[in-house]
């Protein structure tokens, strides 16, 4: 080892990951949500709203179940030493519950017995996931309804501001900004509302026991009171223990533990990647608005905001470089979580640990572009004149569509589409306009007044239904999603 | 190049790719589906639908849509040339209207003036991979529905049919057969679900011209009627013909047109991916409990099945295999085409042309996996007296949770582990069973009697809730898909 | 099904690939050399092989192993019969080995006997991956040098060309298009020689039968002679069975056999990958050099490329797009190959079968890529006039670091940062230049000319070291590669 | 935001990645080499070697060289505060600069000026990735070759122990642990090498200033000594620079500023995913000889290893856990490390950037697996007892193949075959064993002596080449790599 490294204490960095190369995420309410101590804390609150439950079934006395609320603080543990632990079982539980369960004995010693009573390592560690996910959702979704409605605003004013359509990377017909940020919109809107189900209706409690069957839990609740008359059967029990531990910790009721069944990991990381990727269009296309050649837009300016290192006239498109980073980063992150559903037997030796990392990444790379993509849009400048000076660099051109289809009645298809190609290859030689090219053709002479040709070629008078396709959009997401 | 391809003609190969790379589909309905020449169909399919929405508006004779409509064959046009035009374009679509107008007006040279008209080459793309998709996704979850008949059915019948549950490849505590099926039930079914709902609603049309405004489509209209007193605005006539086209080739409404907001693909993508997960959860289960040492299941014989080159006697789970390398491929091809989604500009230069393959691939892989899985379920074989034979195998350490939990009360929570832990390791070492070494523990000494202890430690006695799971599990699919 | 498909017979597409959706190699030679023909007549090159590397070692007749090499063409197979006998062994193998020997057996039964003897399904299997490997990286190698050759002529053609630096998408300082030409060939220079080494040194024969251990094969060798005296004991034969094999198909011997040791497959896939980047790295700055404001490139014109089907003006850098879209689908597809690494036991039930069509998409796409890349590169417009235009576009901005360090010594690091800042500040709203800004800037008052503040802000005078680092790359590929 | 987090000082994680969600890697070498700590170093380290360099060059008073070199210490500079500030530029780079130049000029304002003189973000950032790669390859080398050690004791001692030789699942043929092991080894082998050499040859410091033309530093030394007589040229001047540099940190010499030629980053990524592979490969196997039905080997025992939270008598494969869950996350990160070679202009606006987080997931995962992988295999215990048993589970059907091919020369391929298929499925169905079965046939009355028979149905016969194969693999590293 280097002595780069050799002032931490006992190996330990000071700071494994303080956001240093993910300032997407640096000091983001994803990247507190999905911290360590967060997860730390989650575990936690698994256990101890679990005891609750068994307690809320008559399973455990209500002062334990107070006495283990009360302790299940992660300030209360070392963190760092648990992590290492974890390496004995290949997973953080172990050493946590011997950990609070000797905190626990130190305060209450008879409460102790009921810490992770029938349970097992994976009904703690996926449901403190689930409750991260739901703790980094509600800034994430705010967030994206915040980008909606700047959005909105920005498709509602920019209705008719005319800007040069491109496709493949050249100017092909006219558009409007108004109808970019619609389409921006409308990919936002749909994650949205895509991940407010999942918040709300998709992240279920995990509880099965060591393999799924509640064995253990069962086999406690027989013996406090089995022998009791009307003591419920073990699927009564099940169910309502499953029901009450989602209560407690708010969480959604699964219809069966999920083990080994992960689509409530895989597809949430889906839908993180397919936010991210509607985030990632706003970015790209921000930034080659931004482009110097093109200046059609610019990030808002802020101290300290865009500053190269070496050159004091840039502005760079920094928020939206951020946001883009997160969107090459989520969907192989994505698609490493979804290949971990070959979960094998009753508890899988690799797959379900492969998924916390990419996991965690995915919630605080969506959480960090959307927080990040919240400031890009509320404080984007949209310059119109350059949009409209631009609209003007290919001389006409940019309507040659609607002259091939003008044309067509007058001189036939394939004739039509004939003298807009030469014409068109001579306007792109230079020299002269498309209009100049095409007030000299002779298929032309007398057809069209000046007036007229000048009509034909005015970019303005060729948005085809983009206003009123930025108003069906702004009236708000679709039932459909 | 070697002369191994040397026969083909004009450097075609005859089979560029005829399944023998690829198992799992080969022969499936999927292949048929999502091959070039069906993709081919599906192109005709949207030109044809479109003129034919065009003539519902009054915009096309309807002769000439009738006209295109029954040019519109796959088998009139040379796919192979098509594809080798398309690299002109970069797509396969300019090609293809230059060939299929041709073919028209050799036939009906006024209706050739019709052929896509106002259209943009994406239109027609897009609107092609959502008919093939849905083409696709037809078969695919009947297999699916299929599959979860016969998982329900399993689950039924192994109810009560008791094996070793594993956890980290060690047997854990006792489950049931029944709620393993129920568990790869549960995932089917989800996966079913949500394919249904993207078949039935999330499969939209393309429609928006060259840039996304429908400007082309416009134009035309008002060259036609525009003069005529009452005709539609250009946003009504966007709704309009958007409409009339969704309904002509049977797929979904869109908002808006999504040229570059790729949620129809990439979403469809990211659940076939979560299928094929959950396929191959079944898969990887199949495999361990065929194993030589285990035989618990066994794949349905059939003539060639499960054939070794080598070995007669072999009987390989191929059906498995097939899925599995499946479920292996789909997620990072899902991940490829979520990464598409940065696409820039109106049309992206190369995001868009990216998605193709893997979308394609992504459908035919899942397809063919579920067809394979229905054979693989529907006949497999199961072997109760094996599983209830390596129950047995560790001499009743298999229920060491429920002793560790029935000796609490009687030693206190730490003794009853610590002597669990100290019998177990004992009875690991081997010469005496679990239920040996603690008749002869001091400390229960009097505690049991040898009948007591024999049910304490049978492993029928420590199922947990598993058979009301599986009637839960069997009820049907839940209502929160 | 519908009826899209219905022509096909018996359900077999007529064309499942003919390229139409992958128009980066549709009638490259990478499509021809990766065919399921191709591949199928590598597997039979590797049964030929086999035979005669046995034949050569004494154990099988002189006659029946030119009669099997005679034979082994796959045009006398068919091979869409065997991709569907696949399906019974989750493999193609030992369909074709049936196949092959009752073709040998209707022509020469005696020679018959020696078809596969000795064998198993992935020593044939892995062979021809490797042969089908060596085939496609042939003509990819070429074309990759033929791309340097251009590159480096572009390289010393524009080597003192001046354009806009440009980073994070805004015009940063000065560079070269020769330095940008050089840092193209660097990265194709390094793929070249890194797949020119895998072709010539790391494409090893498989050779190990059906567990890795040669037993077959020995077995037959014992039987043949092993009573004579002089026979050579498991080991030497084993290693010249594996040399005379290696040497009768022309592929390299490997140390062991490698059916779970998938180096030879990951380490080409992930080579493939590093190639499509670095030629997509080319093909994105060739499309932002194209854009319409930008305009300093072009692609090569060609009848029929870059054509839109809306609008006739269009010349899309097609070329760009299908390069770019291979790179972004090769990246995902290595790291699916890649994961196949974790093959269990002697042979994998999953793992290995899905290696298959991701290698063969690295192959077909990054050689498509390549295939196309020269076109682009050999063709390429450069317009140095537009890229000395847009060098002034900042008014003089892009000079700014310059001027900051050249204030440095006169004014101190810290006024000079602050006086540059505010100046470019002030230029970037518009009105006056930099240059005039600094005129008129009070400390600066007396201290330059007017020449001299010209020559401090002409881009010409800020080249750096862009001539003699093209020098440098242009001299040939580094050692150390 | 949930109370969960609310101890957090400012929005802060304490620990935002203590490991806790890989243990993997969780205080092992590469979480300390590769911390944000250790990065923040490293950064320091290249802004120190970079003025030690421009000192050497005459061009820096060596006074201020060793005045920053003195200072450039992590713990003198606030990590979180760094990280935060990132967001402003989209990367650490300038914040650093910003506090360590305020650091230095409070010591030494007179170095001050020369801190990051000419520079540019990416050189720092780049050379500090290669100097984190340098420190995380060290023991990540160290422990591939103590691994390799290990096994290649383990191939040598096991040379002729026998096991069933397992195909898809099933017995195939015996073959070896000894070769097992060798087949391990290779993998590693090659993998200890191939880093090896990229940690000495293919780890390039970056220097290229703000376009990569160093046009910055080339502007210093021009000031600062352009007018001496002798001075070198900016060729000269560039090469002499960056051979300083990478003198100085201890790093490569690239031929050409790589700002967007990203093969150093993405081959390590590769490299590091065909590493993961290797060792993943090991980790699948164990775990399923692990299996309580097989039990041919067991995980090394310890202290608090492979505890279960609630069945006491488990003990886990949890370094093969841990190895294999790394194994399942690197490929698709190196897959999205590679796609970000996508790198347009002359700095990337997002690909960059999104390169730092998967990346040094690679290096710590790849790190954290060998060096778990180091106590798998040196404690690793094997249990030949109980392979030779497992040998004899097939009664016999595990040597067919052998008797297929020694039945052959007796009665014909074809006859032979269907004996040993016959007779195959009817031991298979229980109540003889092939021995017993073929001892009956009447095809072979008189041929074979029970004792012949007997041989050759025992596996031990049947070895094939292993035990050579083994001499061979642990010879050493072969050249090729």
């Amino acid at each position: 080892m280097t002595d780069a490294v050799s002032d931490a204490t006992d190996g330990a960095p000071r700071h494994a990951d303080a956001g240093l190369l993910s300032p997407t995420r640096a000091g983001t309410p994803a990247e507190a949500t999905t911290s360590d101590d967060a997860w730390l804390q989650a575990m936690l609150d698994a256990e101890a709203g679990l005891v609750r439950a068994q307690s809320r079934l008559g399973l455990v006395p209500g002062d334990a179940a107070r006495a283990i609320t009360a302790l299940a603080r992660a300030e209360h543990l070392d963190v760092v030493e648990i992590a290492r632990l974890a390496r004995g079982a290949a997973n953080p539980v172990v050493a946590l519950v011997r950990a609070f369960t000797a905190l626990v004995a130190s305060k209450d010693p008879a409460a102790a017995e009921y810490v992770h009573r029938g349970s097992t390592s994976q009904d703690i560690m996926d449901t403190a996931a689930m409750l991260v996910a739901r703790r980094t959702l509600a800034p994430l979704v705010a967030d994206l309804e915040r980008i909606a409605v700047a959005l909105r605003e920005l498709a509602v004013a920019h209705r008719d501001t005319l800007m040069p359509g491109r496709t493949l990377a050249l100017h092909a017909v006219p558009t409007t900004f108004g109808l970019k940020a619609a389409g921006w919109l409308s990919g936002v809107e749909e994650a949205a509302v895509r991940l407010a189900r999942i918040r709300d209706h998709e992240l279920p409690v995990q509880l099965g026991g060591a393999a799924g069957t509640l064995a253990g839990y069962t086999e406690y609740a027989l013996m406090d009171r089995g022998t009791r008359p009307g003591a419920p059967g073990p699927g009564e029990f099940a169910e309502r223990l499953t029901a009450e531990f989602a209560a407690q910790v708010g969480l959604n009721e699964p219809a069966l533990p999920w083990h080994t069944a992960r689509t409530p990991v895989a597809g949430l990381a889906a839908q993180l990647a397919l936010t991210t990727g509607a985030l990632g269009k706003v970015a790209v296309d921000v930034q080659l608005l931004s482009r110097t050649e093109t200046a059609e837009v610019a990030e808002p300016a802020a101290e300290g905001r865009g500053v190269s290192s070496a050159m004091p006239h840039k502005r760079n498109p920094a928020l939206a470089t951020l946001v883009r980073s997160a969107a090459l980063q989520v969907p192989p992150l994505a698609g490493a979580v979804m290949g971990c559903m070959l979960a094998e037997d009753e508890r899988p030796a690799g797959a379900w640990h492969a998924e916390w990392l990419p996991l965690r990444e995915c919630l605080r790379l969506t959480g960090g572009a959307a927080h990040t993509a919240v400031e890009l849009v509320e404080g984007l400048a949209v310059f119109p004149d350059r949009m409209r000076a631009n609209l003007g660099l290919t001389g006409g051109l940019i309507v040659s569509e609607r002259l091939a289809a003008a044309l067509t009645p007058v001189l036939g298809k394939g004739p039509a589409k004939e003298l807009m190609s030469r014409a068109s290859a001579e306007a792109a030689r230079g020299g002269r306009t498309l209009g100049e090219v095409l007030a000299a053709a002779p298929e032309l002479e007398g057809r069209y007044t000046p007036r007229e040709l000048a009509a034909l070629l005015d970019p303005a008078n060729y948005p085809g239904a983009a206003g009123p396709l930025v108003d069906r959009a702004v009236r708000g997401p679709r039932d459909r999603f």
